[in-house]
């Protein structure tokens, strides 16, 4: 039995020596690239674990290159994504349409995601039904997700309940999928596969209400991005929907003015924001509500049936999401 | 036993009633919107065609999901073709980036592709490792051929076997694949599963030497498109990699001169680069080449293990195609 750590070690060596390469070279050398730029290797080390609960057996190709297959989706949902937000960088380096062009990272893209689909397709025959039902399940999700998040950056009318399904779809089900399709490959019940899903469900929408919330109450010393940009760009999170909920009168008034300021002093408009914010009570709700998720994820480990000592480690990775810093 | 005729007309039904709605709408409605603009449903008929020669049973969604799937693939590749080329009109209507925009284009595409799968992934489980093999292959083919498609843009030294490679892969991969994924659900051998893949492979190439050939000198009263645009554009076919290759002296400097005139007069270029492939003997080269492929497809089919009555249409289709004026 792996923990976390090793797993998210062995990952990182398949993906290194993982061959991607191949002609034509402007298909291929994106994707090698893409995937050699790093990553915390979270998903399929989340996948491993979930399989290692109901399987003892040593994780072979079978169950190895699954996983990998949910890494490689994921960085080409990350490519993709830069395309539309026409992002430069991606972990500290040119993204592929900057360092390439829009045409290769859209072709490379696509390539990409049929070596996810050839990759999934290593998993034991019996299993393969179900484990491509729940594939393109997450994988449609995903691209539900990014839709819904361009389609709220122009409606001013988006409510909490809207946002945290978008979060859902966006995050959490690739998490809660990856959870299931390990717990698939490694026999599990009916009962324990949605109670993995349902846990990766809860601990992703708590994931990302924690990074919205580090966004703009984070230390800038310890979190790696810069602080208040989702003020800046008036991004709405749970944070700017809650409070826009909440305010009332000169509040209010206060609240749409800012947002209207776009080129302003950003460090003032974050402080202003942020005092909103603090009036209003929003950093306990954001707060509380995350701690909700938690605990349902919390609850659906605890149902599933398998050795306490095998889920400490899915446990653990879910106490940091929580008490993360950056 | 249903003729290619009637199975298309089953296609276009059933892709007509077929659900790809639902929200968010930025996101599903593109995706019906290709489907919509219709098209000859040539890969899923051809799918169903090679079914029929192995299985007598009536079609059921087992495999005409699975032929679904190979025409929702197909326009998924011309979605983003048309955005890779800026394109602005697809069987006569607006292109989905020009309708809508490129980042909808962009993920309407991915969503699609993925919907591919989820078809796909409806044939029998038994055959669900094979068919998710040929189709990954497949799909990853056509990719590959569609950079290099892009890539021979800005080359000098494309041979005419790059060429033949290249329309392989971008064409030929997919109506083999189309073939193949039919037999194998059929419950075809290996050997006859091989053959319906030759058979396609050979006669895609043909297809597509084809329309290259008509593009050139085809008859504008009956063809679709304008006559000459790939001379207008310098792309580089089997007419011009082989006249390229063939002419020598004065003849090779003119069209190297024709080359290089890309604002001049239109049909004053048609004009003379038709001459010069009519005076190296470019057009009977085509011809003998074409044929050739349409012969080895013919081998192949023929020597398919199965009642002549039922070959009788994948036949017809392939002299259709050689035959064909527009």
């Amino acid at each position: 039995m792996y923990s976390l750590k090793e797993l998210q070690e062995l990952i990182h060596t398949r993906i290194e020596n993982l061959q991607t390469g191949g002609e034509p070279k402007a298909l291929y050398e994106p994707i090698q690239y893409v995937l050699s730029l790093g990553g915390k290797r979270i998903r399929p080390a989340l996948c491993l674990l979930s399989y290692q609960l109901f399987n003892s057996s040593e994780p072979d190709d079978s169950i190895i290159y699954p996983a990998i297959a949910l890494e490689v989706f994921h960085n080409f949902t990350l490519l993709h994504d830069d395309v539309m937000d026409d992002a430069d960088m991606r972990r500290s380096m040119p993204t592929v349409h900057k360092k390439w062009d829009t045409n290769t990272a859209i072709l490379s893209g696509d390539a990409m995601m049929i070596k996810a689909y050839q990759y999934m397709a290593m998993c034991p025959g019996k299993f393969m039904p179900e484990v491509m039902k729940e594939f393109n399940d997450l994988a449609l999700g995903v691209c539900e997700g990014q839709q819904y998040d361009m389609d709220f950056e122009t409606r001013n009318d988006v409510t909490v309940d809207e946002y945290l399904e978008m979060i859902r779809l966006k995050t959490s089900v690739l998490i809660a999928g990856s959870l299931k399709i390990g717990a698939v490959i490694g026999g599990a019940s009916e009962r324990d596969k949605g109670l993995l899903y349902d846990f990766g469900e809860n601990i992703g929408i708590a994931f990302q209400l924690r990074d919205d919330y580090l966004d703009t109450y984070g230390d800038p010393a310890v979190f790696g991005k810069n602080i208040g940009g989702d003020i800046v760009n008036n991004k709405k999170t749970f944070l700017l929907l809650k409070a826009m909920q909440k305010a009332q009168g000169h509040v209010k008034d206060e609240l749409e003015m800012w947002l209207k300021t776009t080129d302003g002093d950003d460090g003032k408009k974050i402080e202003a924001v942020r005092d909103i914010y603090d009036e209003l009570g929003i950093p306990a709700l954001s707060q509380a509500l995350m701690n909700d998720y938690f605990e349902r994820s919390m609850k659906a480990l605890d149902e599933v049936k398998a050795d306490d000592d095998l889920k400490a480690d899915l446990k653990q990775f879910a106490v940091n999401l929580i008490d993360r810093v950056k």
